[in-house]
Order: structure tokens, then C-alpha cells, then sequence
């Protein structure tokens, strides 16, 4: 079995995702995987409610929770997907640039060995150096970024340029993301100003704000999605706080008005068909959670990454 | 009145279940009643989070928020349904066959002196000596079974064959449920593996997925069991865990991505008319419970249940 | 700026309303404002959970997070609207007639510096000094009362005529409230008995339940009241047990089954074009909160009355 | 057996105060007991933190966790002192005279029937009432006075004469207290102003700071305090803040540097031979207790009162 | 390094016991280790809050904070004791008699491979297995039972032979523990009846209640403990409700009154130069833990434990 | 008055430090002034559990509760010392440097008023600047340095020169210390590694364990302090992770076995006499508080400390 049992996991007396296998992809261990897992424990880029340096932690403990049967898609998920748990990045703490390196590094180890990375934060930042590694391979990718906010906050703001309210700021200045195959989801307000899409809205990116979402029905959108990017290399960008803090209540910067937990399941099972190449899970602040909700939400949520890759190996 | 006044509640000092009157079944003095509270204090059968042994405790004390008319159906639930507190079913712990011998042994005293029981666990093991006991004196019922799992997981997976997992693998290979009569609403995965539904689909049970739910609208699927169940004698058989987390965060055994407490309370509504004749309530483990939201709306779920007798009886 | 910039405002140490100035309106600083925020340090009125005493210093703290543009309107809140906090009214504690005088005296003082007061309980007992200085100044003005409860109680139930349980009794009996121009909003069950909306039915009120709102969706009924209410003086009272404790899970008497935090935010967007003269957001009970949910979701509530008074005075 | 066995109470299905049997005073039932528990649900005397009127239940449901041998006096407690729960003092709510008419009247019943009434708060305004039960019976009292504060404080401070901050200033003006018979343990500071412990001075009140308890020991105060009110009728009045916070966290008015729960056990078993005729417990607010610190350690408190009434009947 | 640095367990992404290598002791990878850690996931034996089994899980986490060097003791604790995490036990669950099959099999491996077990409840049931086993090896050992409970229940109380309450009277009676070689500290009432230490008292156990002990001083009893069991092979057995709910809230029967952290630590190294053979720390229950207090404590004690193992050998 | 009365400061509002005026050092408004509170809203020096960022928030809160006699030293702290609220220090986050330039530039700014700064971190990191300003105002310095840890850290163990583990190596080694005027209080293990100390060593530092305050009393060890100090400016660091997790359970890096909070008091009241020059409160982690046991003793600590400067300046 690719999971291991309820009873050899208690044995085993750790926690890796999933009841998974453990590698270290920098001893070149992320070949043969289609799918690995990396923790970034970072969240020195949160201007509001740090904790999110804990969320591989929990995530890795919740997600021992979920079984491998994924009744709507009807596939075995890790029958399909050898996935394996490549630990956490390691980078000096108190050092953002430092992180963005060893991220970037690490991602790029697991792309070379043909792997899928799933990259659990920590804060939003870490996306950056995701997508510069992605880039590194791919070129300019679709991105499907999931999210309350733009994240293409200007430097003025808080006096810095790299936060978690910037990473989409840099990727599309940097032309990591192919321009019109940037999907927002979740989009709420009240923003700073008027102008703060203008960024998006020059790169051509498809909004549907979490107003939309409730218009529309999430069905609706995901397929939208899923047809726009149709054969492009597409990464996930899952900032929990697209979800309403209902559902998901511990994440750094919390918005009423959010996506339910369903209609987050949805969109994610409506793409079936895309070419996942890379996901992220971030903005988790597990230590102020209650009832684990937003961890035991993010760990279906990263199972439901995994469905995607089965759905499109073997679809 | 049927309930106490708010003071008289106050004065009393104690906190029977909707503030009713109590009564001993164990001696006769559950005759004349339509229904009897009974509760279990037992979760020795929890693979996760133990703490179901608090909830008829809990939710005795949640309930006296809940007062007697029924906007909705239109009716004063305490006026039309006599109903009282019969106390809590008494076994020595850490022995889960007692437990089952005194579970099936009150409820059928409940039974015989004409009341239905409304069982409040404790986890789900309590419904399979309510079945037995059910079966006693109807012969196979239909059973409305709201769930997040299908709780027919065979004995191989904990290396033990009664748990919380289990008691609708014993009921429906004991015969204790009509072929075609079950029904399994808020259902959700990821599964163990992909033959677990086979028991079920074996006897003809009719599976509302949450997904299903979320697509056909609660009223649709409410008014279809109704019409299925019509005329027989109906179980309803209650796991909060069918909702989801965000309304009920606290339960053995959570999973993200299901009802809402409207479409909870727009199930039982929608099934005014059918011949009730017992109730469960289980898995709400109030230790953790926040802002006591697993008990208030567990509470409000029990008065649903009320006041179909209500609607049978009168209607 | 009409708003403090972040570093401006994490400077000060202070949390004034939305970051907003400060000013007392008792010294006639609440002229030439068009809104000002008066907090009601006051749960004595409360029947099960007190604690909303608390509930304007919590609101404050969370209304540091809410950004000045509204995307669905497309307007700069904070520019358009000019509003200041003025603090709380102050009055002898454990004296209730002394704070209803002491609300209505200071709610009187900031109509007539020409502003709109936005009252922030406290437990709903503020509403009626707040509708007695609004009928000193507009006679019988309209109501869009959102609330799980009706609050027109009786001084039966509790052997008091004035607690959070009666203000709407006081205010149709007083002829506060114009004929047919009362709504209410979330109302839900059970209730006390069947006569509880005798009086709003005499009073000619429209009501829409949580079912109602259910069945028609929120932008249908949002759309009714502005066209109901149609230019006559709209006082929005917002209790926020109208929303269902997952949402708001902290307040004095929760109900589940209640409204969305995207139907609470549809609700106040779809009355855009109203004549709000005044505003209350009550009933949030802070101390417990869980995740800070009840009081960040009332702070956006405060924020689209806020932008009700933009939509009206511009557009 | 005095008290209920686990598996008794477990049966039963309520909380009686320590599994004991339950009586009404009102109809003449505290006749032949020597100590009848009464709850007082009230806390609307409270000047930060409300939510004292849970304790009552709270401490119901932790005192089931109490058993009757004290293995320090060596008696077997419940077999000694014939002690029942006489239920709550009724009253109508947001009405403190009618609160503290109703509970001087129970109160004084309750003495009538011979029985030593245990007051279970509430907050401190509760012992006024109780005192002049008492001086009805007995004249001016001795009173054990443990508390963090002095509750002796002016009108002037919060604009009113009756709250739970002056219980004693109008207990010492009334004359219910004998000259030199008031210790109180447990004070410390910071507090209003230098003069505020003249009252207490000018009734040659003996004062046990916390330092100095933590100076010279809890067994030499309590021994102190057990011969200076020999003979005397003794009125144990304990307000839970006098524990540390550590110990105690929930309470109306926490304040640093208090008590050890060993030292408040301490105090009580060091009183054995003191004539108890009354006791009350107050300010414990369960709302917001974790872990149930402050109600378990309440429990306990209540039981050495009873070990006193044990140690001097039959000692 | 013994111990991962901090940069290296956080790449690790597990959480093994104090950042030490894994083992699979059935393997007989214990061989050559002075100590290795084995957890067990139980909490069935439970009469009052469980949680227990998921103690294993949050002291592995929590010790990871834990340093070294023992500035007390002056060694550098990893350096010294060659110690390991050998996971879990292995059972299958809602099957006691099983568990105690399991464990005492695992300890026998431990043991025969010449290490100390550490055992991690779970609840108190676990203790007997692990004597059973120590006698087998071993024969007759001196115990160093730390509780605020006697743990050597009769049958009757709860209708149960085997729970928590009841391992030291099966040890007693089967002679697993040498005559006069039990100290017992901690303990402090109330008890059920008069008669519970006869046990105890027939086996010439020491006692020192919490009393004691705040009489004596810790180091007082401590150094008393060391010379009595001077030689012997001794097995400590900690309860965490030894300590007080102030520092250890969380555990399955809490009562007041109890040790300090400081007097907690101090007790272990006072018993410098004991022949420590087996440790085992129980009853913490981290699911309604808060701040980690009871977590933190017991991984702080399972260190003091190792360095006795390392004062012992290197002494 | 000093202070606001209770009624002024629920006007107001606003949160200042123990309703305190407010000033803005930076327009020379410190001036006049004895003693003035900066918050510093850093928590990037951060190791393990973040969130002190919200500390000056909240010590501002609970200030309010403390009020102005201080009865063991027998004066009315506020009136004889003129104190206020001069707001927080602002800097671009994400940016430790400019932190310590900020940091470094208003106190110096405060100092130059003439008044005593008091600094409200934020995690430890805010230490070195406060230092590096004292020393251009005073030379080298003495300083009481209340810690569970040394912070003396090397740069290799988190690979950074500048964290919360870190300050006083770069203070010693800066020479902002005098030489045998550093005191540190409530160290206690485990330790990284033996040398841990050396450096204090080298700088003839006096250390008083946890375990030597519990040998000799606070007492004595503060009238120590007090006379090894006498003369010095003194500058006062209090880590709240010097006292217990039990009274202080909320901070980046508790240990178990700290100071209590009578200690934590008893040590600065001891102080009376010493010429305080700056006093820093660090380490209050309130996101995760409980019953704000940690916020409300910082608060406390920091009244003992502005009692400090009333006693020496009219002493």
C-alpha cells in the first residue's frame, strides 16, 4: 500500500504526510515520485497574525486523516500518485532572502527528478521562489491563485518589497506567469485603493471575485478555469484565506465573506484535466486554530492537488 | 406547561433536557410518554478524538435554550408531544458489550411503555443496540442515516469488529434494516478504498453524497426520503460529523466539506410526515467544542426530531 | 488620507474606529462629520451570555483592518465619507435607566451636528434610546431590523420590562417605528409560543426568516427593503446573532440556521441608495469569541453602512 | 451512602451539588440537613468581567468529581454533615434589590431549618444579603473575609452604591459584622486611593496581605485567625480572586500575586473548630475558565467548608 | 551531536523524541542504547477526561525544545545516555487486554536489549505492563509512584477490574513491587473512603502527601527517597496530576493542591545516584491542553529522568 | 488626578497605558515627564512561537485595570510620578535593522526629555537598542536582567547575529554593560551546551538561578541586587519567560520551573532604592494567552517599575 495503515502509522510514531514514505530530495530521493511534499516554515513576511511557520507541522499531522479513495473522481489517489514527504526546506531563520533561496533550490531539485513539488507554507512569500523555479523550468506558467487578496501589493505600503502581500507583484514583473493565464479566486474587499488591480488587470488575468463565485457557482467557475488553461503548465497557489474564516478561521490576514469549504473542494475537484506541474498550500496559522478546522481543511485540500495529478497521468 | 419557565428552570438548579420533566424508565414511568430522553456516556469505541462521553451532559445543559413553538411546521412541540428526560443508561465503563446489553435492554423499556427513545451518545456504537432493540419490536425499520461516513468498515481495519466505525455493518448484516429503507445523507470522502460502499449498495440503500446534497438542493433530497420512507417505521439515526466543521467543529472523527446547520435542520423539517419512531444524536464531543456550537446545534437537531412526532402524531 | 496609513496608525498605540479620527461629540466635535462612532459599554440587559461590554473595544481593534475601497460599489469609502470615532457614552454602570438616557442624550447630540451615529453596542437594549433620539428628530422613521429574535418580548417572561429581549416592543408601542416600514431579517425558531409576532403583525412589519432568505436568496430580499423603504429615514439595527454561530459564534443568545457572512455583507450591499440616518451593530460578545470571527465580520458590517452613506450622499 | 456512586450520578443524568440529594427550601425540605447548598446566578454587580452567573452550574458539574473521606481531618465528610442542594435563589434578573431580597429570604429559611447555608455565587454582591440573614439570626458575626480586594469601595467610584466592590463597606455600616471580628486575607494592591482601607481600620478589621501570607506561612494565619474568632459564629466569605490568577484565572477582577490553591486549602483545614454557620463562594466566572481551573478549585473550596461543620459538630 | 541541531530537525520535518534517532526496537535495533522511548496511544482506562493517547504525539513535539545541557546536574544529558525513540506500541485498540500484552512485550525487548524504557502514556493502565515486565527481568523493584491518586482502586468502584485507577493494586497483589520499596508522593484527597490506603499501608509503602511535602520541602523528601531505595533497581512512575492543575491543567483526573513544576523537577533530581531502570510518564492529556503547559512540564521531566540515567552510569 | 477614573477612561475609548495621557516624544512632547511607555511591535527575532508583536496592544488593555496606591510601598504611584503614553515606535517591518534604529532613536529621544523610558516589546530583540541608547546618555550601565535564558547566544546556532536569544552577547560585547553590574534572574536549563555562560562569566556577571531563588528566598536575593547595584543607573530587562508558564503561559520560549508571580513582585519591589533609569517588558505572547494571565502580570511589572521610580525620587 502506498499509505500505511491506521495502525502501522501509530506504530511508527511520526507524522509524515499522508501516511507517506519519507525522502530527502537532496540526496536525489524525489526521483521516481510524481508527487513530493516540502514545509517551508517561514512566516516572517505576515503583517498581521505570524504563526504560519507552524503549518507543515499540522498539516503533516492532520493529514494522517485522510484515506486514499477519492469517491467523486472514483480513483485510488495514492494507488496513483507515489507521493512521498521530502521534509522541510531548511534555511537560516530571520534571513527572507535566505528562504527564497533554499526554496528555490529545493523546488528545482524536486522539478529535475520529475516530481511535482507540493510546497506547504508558511506565508504567502514563499511563492515566489516557487514560481521563479517553475519558470526555470517551464517558462511563464498558468497560475490558478487562489486568494482573498491580490497580492500585488506596491513596496510603499509596509516600506519592504518582499512580504507575503507581494509575491504576485514580482512574478508578474518578472514574467513567471504567462500573460492571461492568471487566474484569482476568491477576491474580496475592501482593498487599499482603486488602482490595486491594475497590475492584474494588465496582465490580462481573469478575476472572479468571491461575490462572483456566489453568482456564478463554483461548478461554473472551475470549469472556466480549467478550459482557459487547457494544456498549460498550470501551479496552484492555495492561499487558505480565500476560504471565509468560518471554515477556515486561523490564516494571517482573515476576510468575512469567503469561499465555503465546498465550494474550495469544488473548484479544485472541477479542474480535473489540467496539467498540474506545482502547488502551494499557504497562509495556514495553525497555532491559534480551533478544532484544527483550517489545517484539516488544507490537508483535504492538498489531497485534492494529489486527485488532480492521478486524474490527468491516467485520465 | 410542558417546560419549565425560564425561572422555574433557574430555581430548580438542574438541567434536564429541554427543561421537561424527569422520569426513571426503569421504573414503568416511561408510559404515557411520546418521548424519552436517554443518554449514553460512553466513547470507547472512537478511533480519533475521544470526548462523545461529555455529550448528554452538554447538550442537556444547550437545550433549555431551546423554547417550545415551531415556527416553520406551525406548532408548540412540548404542548403536542409529551416528553421527558429519562435520565442516562447506566453500565460499567470500559466494557462496551455492557454497554450494548443496557443500551438495547432501556430502550426497549422505552419502547414498551409506548414512547419513542431519543438516544443521545456517545458515538456512534450506541445505534447498534438501539437497532437491536427496534428490531425487538418492529421487525427490520427504515433508517434515515445522516452521516460524513458510511460506518459499515469491516472489522479488518482496527483489529476489532464493534466501534464507531461499525454498528450499520452489524445492523445490516444482522437484518435489522429493511432492504431499500436505508438512507445515507451527507456521505463524503476520501475513502479507505473503493469497495466500501459495497454492504450498502448489497441491500439497496440510497446514498445522498454531500456533493449531492450541495447539487440537488436539501429540500429536494429531504422531500425524496420522505416519500421513500412513507408509512414505515423510521430511524433516524444522527452523526453530527454529516455537517460540517464549521458549524459542528467538535466530533470524533471531522471532515471538511459538509452540510450546512440550515440544510441539517431543512433535513429533519423536510421530513414531516414520516412515522418516527426513534432518534439518535451522536458524536458531539463538547470537551473541545468552541462557542458550544456542536451542542447548541445538536440541541436544535433533537427538537426537529420532537416535533415530527409532533406533526405524525397531530398533522 | 482619511484613514491613518498602517505605520501612522501602529505609531499612535491607539485604536480608534477604522483608524479613523477622534472626536467628542459632547464638545461639538461631531459637526461637519457625516458619520460618528459611538460605542455602548452595556450588557445588562443580556438574559444568557453577557460580555458585549466589551464588544466596542474589540470592534475598534478589528476595524484596523478594514481598507478604505469598496470593489462592488467602486468607491473610496474613508474619502467619501467623513467620520470620526467619538468614543463611548458614558453613564453609571449597573443603572440601565441611566444608560438609555445617557445613549439617547449623546445619539441626539451627533443628529444634530448633522451626522449619522453609528452605535456600537453593547446588548440590543441601545436600540431604543437610539430610536427615541431618532424619533425626537425624524418622527417615526423605518427599521431593517436583522436579527435571529424578534425583541418585541413581553415583561412576562423575565419579570422586566426593559433587557435586550423587549426593545422593539418599547419602540412600536412608543410609535417610534412608522407603520409598514418595519423589516426584520434572520428571524428564525423556535420561539417562546405562538403569539410572539402578534404585535409586528399589527405593526403591519415584514418579516423575512432565515428561511425566507434561504428560498429567495439575499440579493431578492435586499432589493424588496430598498425598494420598500424607499426614501423614508432608515435606521439598520443589526443584530449579529442574525448570522449563524459559525460565522458569528460569539453573542448573547445564538441561534444556528442563520444567515451567511456573504449573505450579512449582500443584505447591507443591496440596500445601496437608501436614506440610513443611523446605524446599531450589537450583541457581539467579544470575551468568547474564538478567531476574533463575530467581531471582525461586525466591523465589515460597520464598514457597509459606512459605504451606504457613500452611495447615498454621492450617487 | 450520603453521596451518589458514580454510577448512580452517571444514572441520575443532573448535576446535584457533590452528587447529594436534592432538596426545597422553599417548601420546608432544608429542615434536618446541616447544610444546604443554594446557587445564585447573578453577576450583574460586576465591574469588568461578567459571567459569574454560570458558577453555580459549573460548580455543580465539578463537585460530582468530590468524594467524601478528607484524608487530612480524617472524617469521612458526607457521612458527618447531612448536606443537601436546595437549588438557586429565584429572582426576576436585571433587578438587583429583587436579587437581594430573594436571596436574604432563602437564606434565612434555610438558617431556620438549622441548616448552614453554602451561597453559591455570583458575584460578591451576594453577600450583603446573606449577612443580614445572618444578623437576623445571630446579630453582628465573625466573617473570614478572603479576597483580593476590600469591597469596601465608595458610591462615588462607579456612580452607584450596590455592586461587588461594597459589599462590606455597607455590611460594616449596617452593623452585621461584630467589631474585631472581620479578618481579610488575601488582599494586595494596587488600589484606588491611600484611604481605602480606613473603613476597615475603624472596625479593627484584621488584614493578611498576600505578602503577608507569603511571609509568615498560611498555617500560622489560619491558626492566628481560628483563635481570634473562637466562639464566635463565623461567616466564611471567599472570593475566588484571592487565589492567584495561576490558580484561579477566571474571575471578575483577576489581580497577580495571590494565594496558592495549597494555601487556600490551607486556610480552611487550618479553621477546623471554628462555629461555620454560613459560607458563601463567589466570583468564580466558568465562561472563560480552562481546564475548569477556577470551578475545580471552587469545588474543593466548598467541600473544606463542609469539613469544617464536620470537624465542629463532632469534634 | 546526540541531538539534531535545530536547523537539521526542522529539515527533518518529524518530530522523533528530543531530536533523537529513530529505532525499531522489534527489530532489536535497541540494542546498545541506555534508553529508548516508546509511546503508548491508550486512554480506554480512563474514568474521567481521555485524551491520553494523544500525549505520545505532543511530548514528542514539545521536547524538541529541550537543550542538553543539565546545568543542575553539570552534564551534558544527550552526550552521556545514548537514547532513542523507538515509536509507538503497537495494539489493537478498544482491546485493553491486549494493549497490556503489547506493551509489556515491547518493554521485555527494550529491556533485554539493555536500555531503560521510557515509556509515554497514555493513561495510568500502561504502568502495569511495563512492572510485569520489569518483574520478569528484574524480579521485585522499588517504585517511585508520583500521583495525586492512591491508583489502587477495588473492582467495585466503577464494575471494572483493569483502568487507571487500578494498576498499583495488581501490582501489589502479583508481587511486582518489593515490600517497603514503594514511595508514593503526591497524593492528596479527598479519597472515596477510609479504608483506600489499607493496600498501600499492608505493603509498607512511604507516602508523602502534597502536604507533606509543602511541610517538609521537596528536597527534604526527595533525599529521603534516594537513600531509602539506595541499590535497588528502581522504576519511577509519574502521573502528571501529581503536579498542580495550575501547571499541568490538562490530565484525566486533575485535583488542586498539587506539587509544583519547580517542586516536580526538583523531586527528580534530588534521586541523583538511584539505580533508575524504567521510567514512565502518564495522564497527560494534550487535546484540551493550554499554552502546551502539561506537555512542556512532561518533556522537562522525561529529561530529568535521562539524567538520572546519566548521573547513574557516569557517576 | 494622574490617572483617568474608570468613567473617563470607557469615554475615551482608547486603550494609553494605565490611562495615562498620551504624548509623542518626537515632537518633544516627553518632555516634563518622569517616565514615558513605547511599544515596540516586533516579534521577527522570534525562535520558536511568534506573536509579541500584540503585546503592546494588550499590556495597554489590561493596564487600565491597575490603579495607583501601591500598599506595600505606601505611595500613590501616579501622582508621584509623571508618567504617559508616547505610542509605539514605527519602522518598515520585515526589516530587523531599521527596527533597531527606531528602537535606538526615540529613546534616545525620550532620554533626552529627561524621562525614563519604558519599553513594551516585542521579543527580546528590542533590548540591545534600548542599551546601545542608555549608553550614549550614560555609559555603560548596570542591568538587572530578569530571563529564563542567558541570551547570549552565538551567531551559529540559528546562522544570525540578531535575534531574541542574542542581545546581551552583542551588549557585553559592545561594552554597554559595566563590568560586573549585569545581574541575571531565573536562568534555568537545559542549556544548549556548557559553555553557554561563559561569556557572563567573563563579564564577572552575578546569576541567580530559578533553583537559587528557591534556596534563598526572592528577598534576599532582591535586597542583593539592590546593594550590588546601589549608585548605578539601572536599567531593568524583564523577560516575562523568567516566571513559570503557569503565571505566565504565553511567551516565545517558556520553561518550566520559572519564578512565580508573587517572585516576579517581590523581586522589584525590592529594588526600592536603585536609580532606575529604563525598564524593558519583553516576551508577552497575547495571541495565545489565556484569562490574559500573561498580559495582566506584565502590566503589574511594569506599575512595580514605575513604583521604582517613585520611590527613588521622593525616597
Amino acid at each position: 500500500m502506498a499509505q500505511q495503515s491506521a495502525l502501522e502509522y501509530i506504530r511508527g510514531g511520526q507524522t509524515p504526510f499522508f501516511r507517506l514514505p519519507q525522502v530527502d530530495p537532496t540526496r536525489g530521493e524525489a526521483a521516481g515520485h510524481d508527487a513530493v511534499f516540502l514545509g517551508v516554515t517561514f512566516d516572517a513576511g505576515t503583517t498581521y497574525q505570524p504563526g504560519a511557520r507552524f503549518a507543515p507541522y499540522h498539516l503533516r499531522r492532520l493529514s494522517a486523516l485522510v484515506q486514499s479513495w477519492h469517491p467523486v473522481h472514483g480513483i485510488d489517489v495514492f494507488d496513483r500518485v507515489k507521493a512521498a514527504d521530502g521534509g522541510n526546506v531548511a534555511f537560516p531563520p530571520f534571513d527572507p532572502p535566505a528562504m527564497r533561496e533554499a526554496v528555490q533550490r529545493d523546488v528545482a531539485i524536486v522539478l529535475e527528478g520529475g516530481a511535482a513539488p507540493f510546497v506547504v507554507g508558511g506565508d504567502h512569500s514563499v511563492a515566489l521562489p516557487v514560481l521563479r523555479a517553475l519558470h526555470a523550468k517551464h517558462g511563464p506558467v498558468a497560475v490558478v491563485h487562489v486568494d482573498a487578496h491580490l497580492d500585488t501589493s506596491s513596496p510603499e505600503v509596509w516600506g519592504a518589497a518582499y512580504h507575503h502581500g507581494t509575491p504576485f507583484r514580482h512574478a508578474l514583473e518578472e514574467g513567471l506567469v504567462e500573460r492571461g493565464a492568471l487566474v484569482q479566486i476568491g477576491l474580496r474587499g475592501p482593498w487599499d485603493r482603486s488602482g490595486d488591480r491594475d497590475l492584474s488587470v494588465a496582465h490580462e488575468a481573469r478575476c472572479y471575485t468571491a461575490e462572483d463565485v456566489a453568482r456564478l457557482g463554483m461548478r461554473t467557475v472551475s470549469l472556466d478555469v480549467r478550459d482557459r488553461l487547457h494544456g498549460k503548465p498550470v501551479y496552484v497557489s492555495f492561499d487558505i484565506d480565500a476560504v471565509d474564516p468560518a471554515f477556515a478561521p486561523r490564516t494571517g490576514t482573515p476576510v468575512p465573506g469567503g469561499l465555503t469549504s465546498m465550494e474550495a473542494l469544488q473548484l479544485l475537484r472541477g479542474l480535473a484535466g489540467v496539467q498540474l506541474v506545482a502547488m502551494d498550500l499557504v497562509e495556514v496559522c495553525p497555532p491559534l486554530d480551533h478544532a484544527d478546522l483550517t489545517s484539516l481543511l488544507g490537508a483535504h485540500l492538498l489531497f485534492e492537488g494529489l486527485a488532480l495529478l492521478g486524474m490527468r497521468r491516467f485520465g
